[in-house]
C-alpha cells in the first residue's frame, strides 16, 4: 500500500444478477461504491456495458478521473483462464468462451484483471475481512452453490488451471443426490440452498412437510431455503431434520478441509449460513468429531466478515495486487 | 543445486521398522545409501544412537569426512514442529514428546533439519521421482495407513502448524468404519491395507472367505492385505469385492484432492498400490465420474516412482534446501 495518493484502484463483482462495483485509493480505502442489476438476458455485450457504466459512476461519485485509473479487476462466475481472461462457462451468466479481459480492456485505459468470483471473495475475507493477518485461510460461501477459494501461505492458490477451491464438488456422501456436475453427494448437492429446498420439496411430494410447505403459501415451487430455515425455527421437526443433515455434511467438509490444510481459519459465509445456530451446531459437532486434534485445536471457523461485500472488496485487493 | 562439490548431505527416512540413510553430493547425486532396523522396543536415545550409526556408515561408505557434511534433515512420522524438530506423538516409534532436532544436534556437527516422514515423501518423489517438474503435486501413500504431501506453487505445504496433508484423515464415507483417530469412515479407514485385512477377517469371522482364509495358512491372524489381493487375483469374488471397495474410496478421495487443489499430478504410492490394476481401475472409474472437467483433464494420476527410497531421497532434497 505504498502508492502515491493520485493512485486508484476499482473492483468488480460480476454475480448473475448483481454487477457490485467499488473504487478504492491506493491505500486501500474505499470512496465509492454501486451495485446494478447484472440483466444478463440481454447477452454478454450488454452485461460488459454495464460493467464499464458502473466503473464510470464510481469514478464519477469520487471524482477521479480515469487518468488516475491504475487496474481495473473482475470477479466472474467460472471456470476461467486467469492469463487470457477468458471466461469458459459461467452457467448463471449464460456465458461459454467469452474473453472478458479483452473486451474490457478494449474499453477501459487501465490494466484489467480477472480471477474467479469465489477466489476474490476469499481474497476480500483475507485483506478486508474476517481473515486478516490469517496466512493460511479457506473461505467457503454456502448459497444456491457452494464455492471458495483457499489462502494458502498469504495468497491466493489457484492450482494449475486456475481451477482450485472447488470445495462444493467434495464428496461427502459418495451415494448421495446426483450433482450438476455429474458427480454424487458433492458438498453442494447435499448442504446448499438449492439442496435444502430441493430436500424439502421431496417431503412434500410425498404428502409431509406441511408445516414448510405453509410457510410457502402452500405453493410446493415457493419453497426454498428461507422457507425451510422459517419452519426451522419455529421448531418444525421435519425442517429441523432437513437443515441438520445439510449442516452435518457442511461440517464432513470444513472437517476435511482441515485435515488436508491445516488452515488458521476457516471462513463461512453465504445465505445459508444467515439461518444461524442450527447449521453452525452441526459444522461444530462433525468438525469435533473428525478434525485432527492439533489442527482442529488451532483452527477459527467464523462467519464472514464482510457479508456481500466480499466479492467486490476480494476484487479491489486484487486491483491493488494483494493477492 | 549450486554448490562446491567438497558440499555434501545427508537424508534420513526414520521408520517404524527401518532407518533408511543416503549420502548426496551438493549437486543432488547420491553417493552412499544405508537402510537398518530402528529397534524401536529399546528407546529414543537407542533409536537415536542408530540414526547417528548410520550416518557415520554412509560417510565412511562415501569417503566423505564429517567436516563436509553441511545438513543432516530427518523425515519422521509425526505430528511434529518442525522449527523445534520436537516429534510430539508417533505411536509406531513410541514416542510422545521426542525433541529429536537437539538430541541429533548434540551428537552431529551439520545442521539438522525435521519434516514429517509422508511430506518429504512427497517432496522426494517431486525432485527425484514421478513429480519432477510439478509445480502442484499430491502425493499420497497407501499402506498400513495412509499419508499424504502437498507441494504447492513448486514448494512443500505445511499449512498453520505443520500437520497439512492428512489425506488419510479425509471422511470418504461418514457413517463408514471407527478410524483410529476417532472419526469415521475416514480414507485410512476404508482404504488402508489395514482396512482391506480387517474387512477380510470380519468376513472369516461370519463364515465367510474361505478362499482367503486358506492363503493364509487357515489362520485369521494370518490375513493381510497381501493375502487378500493374491485371493482377488486368483479371481476369488469376495476378495475382488474387498479390493473393490478400498479402491472405490481412494478414487473418492483422489477426485476431492483433483477437486480442490487442481494440481498437475497425483502420485500413488505404498503397498496396496502394488496389488495393481485393481486398485487403479476404481481410482480411475470414480475420478471420471467425480473430478471436474478441466481439472480432470489436466491431471496425471500416476504411480510413486522411486518405490520405498522416497521418504530418503526427499530427506536428501530437504537437506539440499530443495523445499
Amino acid at each position: 500500500m505504498s502508492r502515491l495518493p493520485e493512485h486508484y484502484v476499482i473492483g468488480v463483482d460480476l454475480g448473475g444478477t448483481k454487477i457490485h462495483t467499488a473504487l478504492a485509493a491506493g491505500d486501500g480505502h474505499i470512496l465509492a461504491e454501486t451495485r446494478v442489476p447484472t440483466e444478463t438476458k440481454n447477452g454478454p455485450s450488454h452485461v460488459i456495458g454495464r460493467i464499464i457504466a458502473t466503473v464510470e459512476q464510481v469514478r464519477a461519485q469520487a471524482g477521479v478521473s480515469s487518468d488516475f485509473i491504475d487496474a481495473v479487476a473482475v470477479g466472474s462466475p467460472g471456470p476461467l483462464d486467469i492469463a487470457s481472461g477468458v471466461i469458459h462457462f459461467a452457467p448463471n451468466l449464460g456465458w461459454r468462451g467469452i474473453p472478458l479481459k479483452k473486451l474490457l480492456r478494449e474499453r477501459l485505459r487501465a490494466k484489467v484483471m480477472i480471477d474467479n468470483d469465489a477466489n476474490l471473495a476469499a481474497l476480500g475475507e483475507h485483506v478486508y475481512g474476517a481473515g486478516r493477518g490469517m496466512d493460511n485461510m479457506v473461505y467457503i460461501t454456502v448459497s444456491t452453490g457452494i464455492g471458495g477459494g483457499l489462502i494458502l501461505n498469504g495468497r491466493l492458490y489457484h492450482g494449475a488451471t486456475d481451477g482450485a477451491g472447488e470445495i462444493g464438488h467434495i464428496t461427502v456422501l459418495p451415494d448421495g443426490p446426483l450433482c450438476g456436475c455429474g458427480g454424487r453427494g458433492c458438498l453442494e448437492s447435499v448442504s446448499s440452498g438449492t439442496a435444502i429446498a430441493r430436500e424439502a420439496r421431496r417431503l412434500v411430494e410425498r404428502g409431509k412437510g406441511l408445516n414448510i410447505l405453509a410457510r410457502a403459501g402452500n405453493e410446493p415451487d415457493g419453497i426454498s431455503a428461507v422457507t425451510v430455515a422459517e419452519a426451522a425455527a419455529g421448531g418444525d421437526p421435519e425442517a429441523v431434520s432437513i437443515i441438520s443433515h445439510a449442516a452435518r455434511f457442511l461440517g464432513v467438509g470444513v472437517a476435511n478441509l482441515i485435515n488436508l490444510l491445516n488452515p488458521d481459519m476457516i471462513v463461512l459465509g453465504g445465505g445459508v449460513m444467515e439461518i444461524g445456530e442450527p447449521i453452525w451446531q452441526g459444522v461444530r459437532t462433525e468438525v469435533e468429531a473428525r478434525a485432527l486434534g492439533a489442527a482442529c485445536a488451532h483452527v477459527q471457523v467464523v462467519p464472514a466478515g464482510l457479508g456481500r461485500r466480499s466479492g467486490v472488496l476480494g476484487a479491489v485487493a486484487l486491483a491493488l495486487q494483494l493477492d
